[in-house]
């Protein structure tokens, strides 16, 4: 058991943290996260009011330890599609994506309907409002993660959160972690867990598609780019600066870095992407995913890796600490 | 003591390597690291032979386990400087960026030389290269590094890399490291060492330059960016996709990006800038620094980066331990 008091605060029994990734992280895959013992997130993202009813109802009636994962920049102008969500009362909400004035604003709404609030965090800077704000929990994601992230590397980023925050909550490391292996850093860097997304998008419970899983497990870490192009093509208003992790395609490969000509094609581009898109065909969808497909190689039960991520990182750092003890020499 | 299999094969008393860097690592910073327990590495990077004269023959003349670095694609016209460096006789020579064909010529001829060859690579496809060439230790090094670097991370790269090494050979990490913090997290992804360029440029016995030296401590890890344009400016023919990360400042921002214009007015940018650096102007001078500048608040002396670096890690891998075990619980 790695018990610390990230795992002690929320409740869980393994600091082991499902991000909430949007039309992947659904309520199955939420559930068995939490029924294994760490932290599934429903990844609500931009909302949507029948996924929402669908999936947040879904975890919320299996119980347990869950939250949802929201994009704060996105329910500005939707403030009832945020009540919706803080209605099935999540015992944890996690947000990403808002300036400092928005941070404060979620923070405080989702603390006062009585959940736990974790804020994802991308600088020193950030870690510092969020704190301020009243975040019980930080994840520090790095720009190796999949999805949407900003410029600096998880490795150095990590120690850098830890130490503004000044030991006064737990951190979350995101961003390039797929095993225990992974865990085991974290925790050397005084992070007190790992946030997964890539290697949970790769279970039998995810709602990843049968293309993508396929190429969750064939593509390679080489393979994944930085693009604004899916969301362009979506029209999802991203502020500068938050590219998004995908593998690469053909899509990727014709319109990234040609973000005002797409969208001045948008209106004939995207029916027809989104006709792509509804086939699975993978030459085009959006496939996000970190920068960890070289760690990746087969689709397992959710269950399966949070306890190889938890046992793995245990058998490593009782192996090094026996080294360094010189009990053992290794070959 | 971490001792381990990179260690005992080369005869070091602590798992950690000063990267070879260019104007930085001369003969003074390397019989520094060696004399401390770690490997000090000279920085030939591109080959100057009165640098040579003048710092590998202090390393050699100092003894102990030392090397040299050097960039192979600058070596291939000038077979009299590459064998300057041979006839030092480096007990250890660490080469970098070189395609397939470069690697196995130069580990065959260092080799043949009589020194342990350290070939530095960065995705897995090169660590297969440079083992099936006969590499001795590989270093993988990740898009974090200061100076000249490829795409992948740090975090995610080093256990990949690891896996495809099947155990044949030691490796290091490297981009990102500054810390026992670092070199805790290097060991439990796998990696046997770390190898720190901006802790040690952060150092008494650095060759970096007072300013120089003065913004590794005041700048931020966020003021770091990646450029082509120091080696535009000083005619350095890098093969494409090796930008090189420095600390930004008026130079970066007036000529990042636009390296053929640079090109085409390298005649009379070119000694303008060079006065500036000669007169060791920090608003147009090369800093390169990895993104662990947030890790780096003074200038040391090396053998405390080396022992302070070991010491930690140890302390951390001897409280995670501790901590599993359920002997003790954090605050």
């Amino acid at each position: 058991m790695i018990s610390n008091r990230l795992t002690e605060l929320l409740g869980i029994d393994h600091p082991v943290v499902c991000a909430p990734m949007g039309s992947v992280s659904g309520g199955r895959l939420t559930s068995a996260v939490t029924r294994a013992g760490g932290l599934g997130l429903v990844g609500v993202s931009y909302g949507d009011a029948a996924f929402i009813d669908e999936h947040v109802a879904e975890a919320a009636e299996a119980g347990g330890v869950w939250g949802v994962g929201c994009v704060m920049f996105t329910f500005d102008d939707r403030p009832g599609l945020w009540d919706k969500v803080l209605g099935y009362a999540p015992p944890v909400v996690a947000l990403s994506f808002g300036d400092a004035a928005q941070v404060h604003k979620y923070v405080a709404s989702a603390t006062d309907a009585g959940s736990r609030v974790v804020v994802q965090v991308h600088d020193p800077e950030q870690a510092r409002v969020a704190v301020q704000a009243g975040a019980s929990v930080l994840v520090a994601q790095g720009a190796e993660a999949g999805g949407h992230h900003r410029t600096l590397a998880t490795l150095p980023l990590i120690p850098a959160v830890v130490e503004v925050t000044q030991g006064e909550v737990p951190v979350v490391a995101a961003g390039g972690f797929a095993d225990g292996r992974g865990l085991a850093a974290a925790l050397a860097l005084g992070a007190d867990g790992v946030m997964m997304g890539t290697r949970f998008a790769a279970t039998e419970e995810s709602l990843a598609t049968t293309g993508f899983k396929s190429r969750l497990v064939s593509a390679r870490t080489a393979d994944t780019i930085r693009t604004h192009a899916f969301d362009v093509v979506r029209g999802i208003p991203w502020p500068a600066g938050h590219p998004a992790r995908s593998i690469g395609n053909d899509f990727t490969r014709t319109w990234t870095g040609r973000d005002a000509e797409l969208t001045a094609q948008r209106a004939t581009v995207e029916p027809e992407w989104a006709a792509a898109v509804a086939r699975d065909d993978t030459s085009q969808r959006a496939m996000f995913a970190g920068e960890v497909l070289d760690l990746i190689q087969d689709i397992q039960p959710a269950a399966q890796v949070v306890h190889s991520t938890v046992s793995e990182a245990e058998e490593i750092l009782a192996g090094l600490n026996q080294r360094i003890n010189g009990r053992t020499s290794t070959a």
